[in-house]
């Protein structure tokens, strides 16, 4: 049998979904792309993702992949019926066969998050679904010198919110990139990379980090903050709407 | 009695409404304000826009007012107030007291327009409802030479399309600003300001210059088919949900 290992990297808004992941609480990513494919190939198949990205979370490249079993149409002919047949808020960007061993879990060497945040009085509409309204005036500058603070190898136990059912080996995490980047009309984004993340990692990263510019926390307060490894000592989740999964590196 | 003449910037989402102006069809960003003001208020007002936006166009910066009859609460409570019951997809970003005179339409001096064009096979769905995805490549410098062809002020007859109940005495008009403006993620935006603007004039404009840009129109053919004042010689009617009212100058 001619079996190919598909690969598909994938954009979503994920304002409607309750994230990647397949639940019986309602509508997923996997679910409706799993349910498209299928109805395409007419046989079943198993997806897997790089990210399980949560509730409400964006995606401008997460990546995917399944077997397929006996092809009969082409990738592009694939790629063209996904893109007319799923909801316009989920689309395929790139479609391509990966060697037979290729895993996107457990291949993955990082992930490069972005998260945007809008500081200003009033946020514009049009960014509502995309970026967290932050109106604490922030100091961007005491923020790039707490990022300093974060970036490299740690235990990051201190970001890490609990999960049932997740438990980690170690929570010692390597942060490659942390950039804040200014943007017109009071936007800013974050750009996160590290090797792996824990559960709500970068969303605990932003929410401190916007403590800090806002004064709520000292910079010189961040060290004894990570080390201390609780949770309760650092700032905010920021909220899942501003975060973008935008890379995923191997 | 106490009048004030209140001045208020607002911006919308345009997705879900069939434009600013009251209708009978469906919502519109008029009613829904002119309804939240009044139950704020408790008293008839009616609003007065600088423009009448069409059904699926956004505004950065729609400038409206009403005369408020013996003001109760102070204007950052009406802002607070507002921004509380509205919808979430109409913000008010501003609130002040205008001279007795002040009327946003009559007064308006000109205004300046955004539109933005995501080129690239697949538009990322974040981007799905604020800009227009053009898959076509486009030479931007192209575009950029055709722009500089219907700067100043010209009869633009050719960029007007026929509306009921609108007849213009004469469509001259003045293009201060075309510019282009390269973004990341194979995004443009246009930035065009003018003293006033036919019926949808901003969107022929652009889809006239994406034809330019993809080669369907070539720079030495728009001269004459500016002159030719017949719309059948222009480009598409670019798609509403590009276009957004970034500002209005008085």
């Amino acid at each position: 049998m001619n079996r190919s290992n598909i690969i598909l990297i994938v954009a979503y808004d994920g304002t409607p979904y309750l994230g990647w992941q397949k639940t019986s609480m309602g509508p997923s990513v996997e679910d409706i792309l799993q349910k498209t494919i299928e109805k395409i190939l007419q046989q079943p198949i198993t997806l897997q993702a790089a990210s399980r990205t949560d509730a409400g979370v964006h995606a401008l490249g997460q990546v995917v992949n399944f077997i397929w079993d006996t092809p009969k149409i082409s990738l592009p002919q694939l790629q063209r019926s996904l893109n007319g047949l799923l909801p316009n808020d989920i689309s395929i960007l790139k479609i391509d066969e990966a060697p037979p061993s290729f895993h996107p879990t457990l291949d993955c060497q990082g992930k490069e998050y972005h998260y945007y945040i809008c500081n200003s009085s009033f946020q514009l509409p049009q960014f509502r679904l995309y970026s967290w309204h932050y109106f604490y005036p922030l100091d961007i500058s005491l923020m790039q010198e707490a990022a300093s603070v974060l970036l490299g190898e740690h235990d990051f136990a201190t970001f890490c919110n609990q999960k049932k059912n997740e438990n980690y080996s170690h929570t010692t995490r390597h942060l490659t990139q942390l950039d804040l980047i200014s943007l017109e009309g009071s936007r800013m984004r974050f750009e996160i990379t590290g090797n792996h993340f824990l559960y709500k990692m970068v969303r605990n990263l932003v929410g401190t980090l916007a403590y800090v510019g806002c004064g709520k926390i000292r910079v010189d307060e961040l060290l004894p903050i990570l080390i201390s490894k609780n949770r309760s000592t650092a700032g905010v989740t920021a909220p899942a709407h501003g975060l973008h999964l935008a890379k995923v590196l191997f």
